[in-house]
C-alpha cells in the first residue's frame, strides 16, 4: 500500500532548522499503514532533511557546522552568474541531501528517544515549503 | 510491485558531476508504477548521489566544496597502503552517501522545478558505471 | 511484503566504524524477500550509516575527515548546556545521516564488490545499539 501525504510549512530561511517529527508522525498515523517505511523529501534544491536531538544548543552547533562547510560569504560561481546570493544554500543542501527514510512499526516512527526529524531551510530568504511524505507498507 | 532498472554511464572521474534526472525519470515511466518511491544506488565505493540545481556555477561550487571536505592532495592512509591515490575519492563518497530515494506521483518524480538528480564520480580515473534504480509502488 | 528485523551490537564509541554488511545480508536472506529494498536505520542521534571499502586505511581516513568536519575538542553550545561533552558526536551524526537504503536482487544486497555497509558510533562512550532493518519487496 502506498499513501502520499505532504507537510506545508513556512521557514525563515538562513539555515532555519525546524522540527517536523510530529507532522511526519501524524502523516504516518493517518495513513493507516502499520509496518513499512516513510520517505520525507524536500522538493527544492536549497533544503535538506536529517535527524538531531532537537535542543537549542545543537541547533546552534549545526548552524555553525554548515557555516564551516560552506561559508555564507564565500565565493560562489553560482552567485557570480545568477546574482541571487544563495550559492552557499545550494552547496549546503546538496551535501546534506533532500531525502530521509524512516522505518514504521505499529503505526509509529522507529526513532530513538532523543532523535527528532528536522527540515533545514538553507535559502537566504523566507520560504513557503511543501515536503512530500511517501508512506509504503501494510 | 517492485521493478528493477539500471542506468549505465561513462564518467570522467575526478568529481565528475552528471545529471541523471531524465534517465531516472524514464526508468520510472517505463516501470508502469504510478505512485511509490524510487531508490537510486551507486554500486561502488567511490561514487555518490544527491540533488542540485544543475547549472555550471553550482557544478563548480560543489567540486570546490568536496575539495575542501577531503583534499585531493591530502595525506590518506588508504593511499599509503594501496598506492592507488584515490583515498580522497573514497572519503568524499562515504560522506555524501551512495543512495537517494525520491517519491513518485502520477508516474513522475516529485522533484522541485530547479532540482536535478546527480551522480558524482569521485574516482581518480574514467569509469564505466552501473547504477541500480529500484522502483516500488503501485 | 514488509519484514522487520534488527541488528544489535556493542560499539566502543569515539567514531567506532563497524562493518555490518554480513548482518544486513543475513537479515535480507532470512526475510524471504527476493526483490525490493532494505532500509537500515540508527535509532539514536549520535550514530550514522553509509558505505565504504572497509579496510584499515580508509577507516582511519574517515575518522580524520570527521575530526575535520566537527572537532572533538571544538566549542559546542550543546556541551555548555548539558555537560555531556558529546556535541561533536551529534553534529557528525546529523551531517552523515541515520539512514541508508540498498536495493535487493535475487535475495542479495546490490553492493559493489569493494563496498561495505558501515555503522559509525560517534558517541563519546561505549554503547549498546539496536539498528532497525526494514525490508520491503516481494
Amino acid at each position: 500500500m502506498v499513501v502520499a501525504k505532504n507537510i506545508t510549512l513556512k521557514s525563515k530561511g538562513e539555515t532555519d532548522i525546524i522540527d517536523i517529527t510530529s507532522e511526519v508522525g501524524s502523516a504516518v498515523r493517518n495513513s493507516g499503514i502499520k509496518n513499512g517505511i516513510v520517505t520525507v523529501f524536500v522538493q527544492g534544491a536549497t533544503g535538506g532533511i536529517t535527524t538531531v536531538e532537537y535542543e537549542p544548543g545543537l541547533v546552534s552547533d549545526l548552524k555553525g557546522a554548515f557555516e564551516k562547510l560552506a561559508a555564507r560569504q564565500g565565493k560562489y560561481a553560482h552567485n557570480e552568474k545568477w546574482g541571487d546570493g544563495n550559492g552557499f544554500s545550494h552547496v549546503r543542501a546538496s551535501l546534506l541531501g533532500p531525502s530521509l527514510t524512516v522505518p514504521i512499526k505499529g503505526g509509529a516512527l522507529m526513532l530513538g528517544t532523543w532523535q527528532q526529524i528536522i527540515f533545514i531551510d538553507f535559502d537566504n530568504r523566507p520560504r513557503s515549503r511543501e515536503l512530500a511524505v511517501q508512506i509504503i507498507g501494510e
